[in-house]
């Protein structure tokens, strides 16, 4: 028999890591009995949460995302960090995992007792992913992790999903990218609280100087955010493990600072109403794409309207009246 | 009597600036039988839509759009086109329109035979405002209009939903802003086709040189659009009535190298699809939160998600219950 919604929520609270994943499970099943389950155990566990520094790191594939994050939680455990690794990778209900799917690629840190790592969820759409993922915070928060690190890759809205979950935001780049840098994606330089040069070693150590102060030009662009602060550039090398203490420095300044102007609170709470309404407005689309009727008639809508046979408005008034017939 | 749909149809075919004014206050209304009359009209007029270079024309306030749009579309209708200038405010509901409602500020294009102003529409929300000004695009083109200007001002989302609507999206600067640039919104630099520095006149002239060329340097940190195109930096004085030539120029390359590649194509039928999902997407949520429940209910659920009593994921399920309750 399964454990129940008592025992699980109990296992959690008590640290137990075979607990934490089974619930975690839960939440990510489209199964609607788990569903009831998992949200009963979510809200057990939420005035055990918040505890911790939720910190996103996002970057393009071949910058070293996993071996940052073995050597930045390793840095973390081994200061007496718990420390709790996730994914939102809208990709990996195609490519089955792209991101974290392959622990291998993260040998000390799953050996780690002190650590957790959990690969993003599977099957479901951007907004589902983001949001199993921001539940499962809310349960590593609760089984007492400190540290919560969300890897994401740089596809679609997934950056902006999970800066909308964590408290400090962390672009990792490449050195030696030249002039160009490698061309910054929408909206990100906002997003970053921290831009991060990777693989700043042997000879590539001019060039991440260079990429550097290129950076942090481009930043005086930008206005500082709304709490104050101003994005900051770094250098690190993962694989020679430096530069990795200025990184939790520079997050420990930013939460010091941050919190005690009350921010991080105004924004979880911020990130709270988000997740309120975002999950409404998904829900809300999923229903109404769901509808038998607009599965059977949206596509011939849309080459209608593409192809300027009728308005976008026409369209989707007939589109709406058909949601509502039986 | 009010004309019919078949006589506002004709006089807009026939370029008829009073049947074109009746038509697009049909658009704005809120009354629903006015709603399926402008439906009919603009769906009438759809297949005499489409031959106009629809531009988009956005910087905040104090950058001198109103004088820039009126030596521009000046200098467009003495080049013998026929200009029609449009604006999207989401502001206007609460300010009673702070652009375009006045049109003491375009004395000359006011009186310009060639020329049609409509001010942003009023009392709808901003999906709304942005849903009449894109059916009014249709309306003026059907009209013999062949460049739509569509002026907005840097609020929210209305630049997004501006450059959904437009084949080419300026942005207006200010010249002498130094190094800081007056801050760049997020997502702006990513839209913007052109960059003009306005203001470029008198001892403003060393200053725009200044932030032409950092606007330049800081633009090459993006990757060209989708379209093989790169967002250019120009100067102009509205007031000088410099400059305005080269920017019709940049303009005009921009549409003839993008239409060879069918591109406008492309992107207008992208827009078509996008306005389709979009207005369902408003609408649904318009449907949603007007609900008598959900009026009821969702202040003090968002106070609960807010002080960390429920969890986000499970308030939105129960509001979601809710809305289907009678």
């Amino acid at each position: 028999m399964s454990p129940s919604v008592a025992e699980l929520t109990q296992g959690i609270l008590k640290g137990d890591i075979a607990a934490l994943a089974r619930a975690i499970t839960l939440v990510e099943s489209t199964n609607s009995s788990h569903f009831q389950k998992s949200n009963a155990i979510i809200d057990q566990c939420l005035p055990h949460s918040g505890n911790s520094i939720r910190i996103g790191i996002t970057g393009v594939p071949g910058v070293g995302k996993s071996t940052f994050i073995e050597t930045f939680g390793s840095y973390l455990t081994g200061n007496g960090k718990k420390v709790a690794v996730l994914a939102v990778d809208p990709s990996s209900s195609i490519s089955k995992g792209s991101i974290l799917g392959d622990k291998t690629r993260m040998q000390e840190l799953v050996k780690d007792k002190n650590a957790f790592i959990r690969p993003s969820p599977t099957g479901h759409s951007l907004g589902g992913v983001a949001r199993k993922t921001r539940e499962t915070i809310t349960l590593c928060e609760a089984a007492g992790f400190d540290t919560i690190l969300v890897e994401t890759v740089g596809v679609g809205q997934s950056e902006t999903a999970v800066h909308g979950m964590v408290d400090f935001f962390l672009l990792l780049k490449l050195a030696g990218a030249g002039d160009e840098l490698q061309g910054i994606k929408r909206g990100i330089m906002e997003m970053a609280d921290a831009i991060v040069i990777n693989k700043a070693d042997g000879s590539n150590i001019e060039q991440a100087n260079l990429a550097k102060a290129e950076f942090t030009k481009a930043l005086h662009l930008y206005p500082p955010k709304e709490n104050g602060w101003t994005t900051e550039v770094l250098s690190c090398s993962a694989i020679q493990k430096t530069g990795i203490s200025e990184i939790w420095k520079l997050i420990q300044t930013y939460i010091d600072s941050t919190t005690a102007k009350d921010h991080i609170t105004a924004k979880r709470r911020n990130q709270n109403k988000y997740w309120l309404l975002q999950t409404i407005e998904d829900q809300l689309k999923q229903q109404f794409y769901g509808n038998k009727n607009i599965k059977l008639h949206l596509d011939i809508m849309v080459r209608k309207v593409i192809d300027g046979e009728i308005s976008p408005f026409t369209a989707a008034q007939e589109l709406l009246n058909l949601a509502k017939k039986p």
